[in-house]
């Protein structure tokens, strides 16, 4: 039976592709879920790639991942740096979870190097822009 | 006619029982609703118990709950420690407020010993496992 | 046999329902004895509830507490602030303390924050007026 | 063809002339809306109106604006104190945005002073009542 | 109808006279009971003299001066500088309060420099040995 | 005619013997007193022995030995370290007083390491158990 | 023609699988370098893979891959920590270059968690262990 | 066989009676030994009793009285306060050893407060004079 | 017989004109040798030039140039930071040295402002472009 | 069979005895390696004494010694104050390692007096001149 | 004519293998003596031996060696801390001396890691129990 | 009769004239001792002048010089900056005494420039010399 794995994007991850090109690049989520899709089916893991701008739905989601989910790849946006309630929901469901960047979070805004869910999270993949997410699904393949 | 009590869970509660039980113990909030029900109805009260992971979605249960609820009963969880804008709400519907917590939270990690609502609630009740909810429900009786 | 309970009042208590109601409500000391007695009688609890100004008579109830009450429940007024005294009493007897506070100590005078018997007791209920008396009795009952 | 605006209200506006008066006045979130639209009117201009409570909904509102709005007035509520995810959708959409709040936030608790959306608008309007929304819209001609 | 005054005095004061006599002088308590009677016939006010050196007391005293004295004056000794349950007592009880002291407690040790008291107390009289009692009375007149 | 001595026990004193073992023992107060008594005698001493958790009756008795007893012995307990009421009283009495100690108070908490009563007594026992009384008693003979 | 890559290790990690295993893990360097040869070959990509425990090595090395190397791997060891030099090479040299640790170094000695090369990489991959260097390679393929 | 007790006296304890006798009283050196010999006597102890001004010459005697003497009395006098050796003296021996003090050392200037060698002592007697002597005498029956 | 110069270029500096031409310019430097040796048969001196990336390569031309060279001309790029040990090979041969960089060490970021091999060269010349070599080897005339 | 022992040199130290005489002496290198392998002879150990002004030449020594050679002798020069990668490589090999240095490192400048591979050392022998070297020889007899 | 050294043990070294064993080791200062004597003898050196607890008297013999010793071995005990008298007889004599400690100093208490005496010898040598006094002795060969 | 007076010298002192005589001059004690002998006869003064390195000999000496000198001169060499011992004996004894010094001790080390001798003498007299000597003794005649 194949692995299955949850992708949740965090707010603001829709635009990509379509803002701040210099710092995100110009591929979208869309084409990153396709990316994604296809690695996986190479690797013989199942996919779900969800995005949503709202701090409660991330949470949601990470709850309904129990029992369903093997691995969680995580890009929480802005939320990295204060949602207390996303590290909370990590920390209880107890899937393996990798947090990943698009860009490099330790060159940028010093407001930004701060993860307050990494501490619950096994490892960080960061500047590598939509490559950062396959990165993350091969990673998940050992855990 | 029965007084009407609004009892709002906030994120990762409706893990309760499952989570960190060391923690938390191993009453589920399903449990913990009947508990309230029967107690109420033993009261003369009619409960809605809500659990949501989402910030907006309390703010808008707090601003409904004017005219139809007498008291509210909020368990807050992380938002507890940063939601300005549940503070916002609770202080704007002016319904009495009573904040519950299962564990003493001035007994963990000190990020979690300051509650942002506090000061526009009526009352905390802290520190008694799933009695602190029966407990904030009798308190509820006079408000 | 009945589940015996010692409810210790401190100082200006007994004023209760007379002074400042604006913070600590209309309520009268012994009303509040009558409510827990009736509602002791209801839980199968045995009550006995006193109120005195003197530190040295709460240390000597605390103390001849011990094998007589299964459960203390203490609003040790203006003394919860600086008596070390009274916490080494609760301390030795070993028995199940329940604090408990009128008005919500945590929002008011920044010297009122601060309970030095908080270390030594399981629980806390505050800013419930009377009826923080009346939880705390039914909080008993699991203790 | 005219201008088109789009006017943001964050959390708990909605309840704006019915809470809080002696800091917010007596003027609803619908007047307000009224006033607004004679105002565009004259202006020249074309007004969206809209109110959520919801961090999620508001970057989302944010991000549909593209290509639609030609200037975003904003009045994210408790959020502006905390959301670097609203900062970032605003920053994302590069639309200009103006910032209105209805009391003076420099004048009011210490945690109300701080704005983390302020460095992605243009500017920022604030203790003028009602008057800062109105003042916001001639603003936006220029813009 | 005559003014009543109550003059409480607290621990160790009723040792004046035979003790410290370079701190406190060598007129007894009573001569200043005299003196005070004296004093108050001539203003047409009747006086009660008490000494305590239970903080307990004290409480009891100010309690039940209720209704029956117009003005407190008080020299509460030692627990002038921690006894905020007396600073609770004279607080409810509401009867103006004239606070006293024999040496001037600002040019002494330190930790007699702070009075707990005297927040709730309409003034301060310290530093005219016995005359700081005679001077309070007459202070009493206008309360 | 034999000298007459006063030992002062304060709060907690009477559970001696039965709590905190650990860091008090296990001999208690009454046994403790009939080694004075015993070794009194023997030193041609009379000797009172009194337990009280009350700061107003430490007081009183310390008053009342004036003429009395020509030494005090006093383990103030946890009103050692703030009852500047005793410490007033003992300075005002002048009869040599003696400070025991069961445990060695420079070696625990931070806050029993100050005594605010060592400046006004001529001697300090610690850290001898039961013995630090009889090391007094017999320290007394020459007061 | 295929693409180029260099792996670059720094000093003490030919001990690797052989030193503080419960740090680094038992994984061989030689281990490594065969899994990276085989995953490059499957993605047409050429490898050489070094490791030296010289500074100037390291940078002599950085330097000849202009022009030859598409994507330089690095693992600067205890170098990450001190080394300008090798910052200063990379920089200099421009090819996009991938900074790999096998154990997360944000977890580690205070020292340790500080990267003077990470600025002038491209992206941090830390935490997977030998797995760390597979996915840097995966990353290389887009650089 | 009786028990062996040393009596060891620091700096300047030889003026005894001779100089500053408003700090130090009037009994002689020769005195407290004579008292102490008869005491112990009573006690079925045997007594050794020294003065020295020499530092090294206490470290000896200290050494000296490894099987020979059951207890050490020391009043190290100025070298209380900073004479280390003296300190590692005492626990190399793991004689029971009790600090003894003429006068209250809590009582007078600062530097005379701290003890260096008190952490290796089992108690201290301070404040009695020539009969802090006598009484560790009688504390060390039962060491 | 003329006067013998060495010419040292640390780590990096053989990309000089092929590197960040912002901040170091387009010359290389072979040119600067070009125009250093042009520069010196003028001044009757003779020129070795050489560049090397290791830092214990420096440190062996360092103490080769003894005997032979009567003037060292350094740039040691990024270990003029932090190499104690340049440092001290310079200060061994006791050769006078002149310390050169092409951009202002003191103008760029802070970790580069602070040169360890300084207090033990003649003099510094630094933010001249090529310009500081030619100049360096003008001030080696009077050397 | 023979003990055998690796002395490792860092940068400089090849220049002994004809620099900084004052500090280092006059011996040379050479002379301190023939004074030990002719110390070692008779001690029945065999040795080899390396020099290098590389810090990566000294790790990889280091690192080769394993199986090979019983002690370490290391005098680092001016890594000594830098390189974790040697402490590392120190630590990896876990070979017993003795510090030495020729001059008296705590009587010199301040950046001296630190030693970052001390803490991975069994022992220090400082400011004996080429006598370090032979001290540390007979002191790894009984490592 | 042979060499005559004089090693100089501090206060409480004449306990060495009987006390703290776990800190110190089991050999015995004897034993010490006569390894010295033997080593001594076959370096063809003359060895006195001295311990001493008495700082005076480290003093005395300091003085007198002059003319008489060639070099001094000190081990200083606890006076290596504090005694500044023992620090200027050594710079006064001008007799080398070498500093020795059995455990490593610079990792034990803070307080016994300052020698005021380290400034004024030539070297230390500390960390390798009796042996540091053997090494110190063949160090004295060449001083 | 004459006046007498001891000249008291403390540790090292005994070397002066032959050590280092930068700082301490060329005289010798022997030659200072004739100055003063001289000077004393001339002011009809009687001299005693003794020199010792032991702490409790100095303390013996001011002992044993009650009832015989006048005033006491006292250089207490290194034991100035650390031996309260000296200073208990010197305020014991009574007589005047004056401090002393060759070199001006507030113009040395930092650790030289505290006296702790200097509040139990009359006065201090530093920087001069030998002559500091000869001052002193004039300064003695008038107290």
């Amino acid at each position: 039976m194949s692995k299955k794995i949850l992708v949740i994007n965090g707010p603001n991850l829709n635009l990509l592709g379509t803002r701040e090109k210099d710092v995100y690049g110009t591929v979208t989520l869309g084409e990153i879920a396709s990316m994604m899709n296809k690695e996986a089916s190479g690797l013989g893991m199942d996919l779900d790639f969800i995005q949503t701008n709202h701090e409660g739905e991330i949470i949601d989601r990470i709850h309904s991942a129990r029992g369903v989910y093997a691995v969680l790849i995580i890009n929480a946006g802005a939320y990295t740096h204060y949602s207390i309630a996303i590290r909370d929901a990590l920390k209880a469901v107890e899937i393996p979870a990798i947090e990943v960047h698009l860009s490099n979070i330790h060159a940028r805004e010093e407001f930004r190097s701060k993860s307050v869910i990494a501490p619950v999270c096994c490892g960080q993949i960061s500047g590598f822009g939509a490559d950062s997410y396959l990165l993350a699904l091969k990673a998940a393949v050992n855990l």
